[in-house]
């Protein structure tokens, strides 16, 4: 039977990324709760069902606010900008890959760089997942003029299924924009 | 451990309607779509895990068109077509119910009159379900103008979240707008 055991492990790649929060080195708060969703509402007991499939990209000038003080008087203190990035990256998946090791969940992770939406429309065409679950912070219409929201975008471009996770009001900062 | 063996079964609601491909008195291709891809690939093999939701909304005057040349010369005229609607609301929800039983997933299934996208709305509010998952014709813009997308309004206005499955290309019908 279709769905039975023994079928394919049905694929789902959920989009990550780092909490804007400053001095808060993990995963987003809308990334956390769409990946703890899959778990227990989709996943649930069934460990062996699925596979996880964890994209975060990493916008290049991202941290260019913070690093204003900054002075970069080398080709070298690019390379260690870019050397730090990395190492965040791999710590931000690092969490994700435990934790689905923890519960017995088949998982993969990888890190790309460029504008999220288009990263992850790109990832979906190629991978080909049987679902994408991308976080959100729900904002209302005049703050997403600002910030612009990557699950609106994946929705309407991305050929295979996607379900947006909206933040929970409990779980929204003081600032709605951070996350 | 959230999500596992002994925990509340996940939720899920399927808008479910007719097809409008003319004596054909099955669910739509969406419809059926919608359902099979959430017994595939959600589902799978944990039965135990979900209960399958169906809301089937009829709307009042659906077939207006076909019914151009129907004399109606007494209220029991008008009580034959409520009950002809019904039977084949009934008959829509049957089919799903059925193979629910077949697979040894719980269900529910009820029928609502009124505007699809505002009932959805109104019924996942009231039963407060995990998902949504609804089907979706994948028609392009211009098409869109015209017929409307229960989906996109779904996906906007509801609070759980929602999943849309797109028909695929092998499934539509010579006419894209018949479903």
């Amino acid at each position: 039977m279709a769905g039975g055991v023994g079928s394919e492990a049905t694929r789902i790649l959920l989009g990550v990324n780092e909490s804007t929060i400053k001095g808060y080195p993990h995963a987003s708060i809308s990334s956390k709760g769409a990946f703890e969703w899959t778990l227990r509402k989709i996943i649930r007991s069934n460990t062996s069902g699925f596979k996880l499939l964890f994209l975060h990209v990493q916008v290049p000038d991202e941290d260019g606010f913070d690093d204003m003080d900054s002075i970069y008087a080398s080709p070298e203190d690019f390379q260690n900008v870019k050397r730090r990035d990395k190492i965040r990256g791999l710590h931000l998946l690092e969490n994700f890959v435990k934790r689905c090791h923890q519960v017995g969940v088949a998982c993969e992770a990888w890190i790309k760089t460029g504008d999220p939406k288009e990263e992850i429309c790109r990832e979906v065409k190629r991978v080909q997942p049987d679902l994408l679950v991308v976080g959100s912070r729900g904002l209302g219409p005049f703050q997403r003029i600002f910030v612009g929201t990557v699950s609106e975008f994946c929705v309407k471009h991305v050929e295979c299924p996607v379900v947006t996770i909206k933040r929970s009001a409990e779980e929204t900062p003081q600032d709605p924009v951070d996350d």
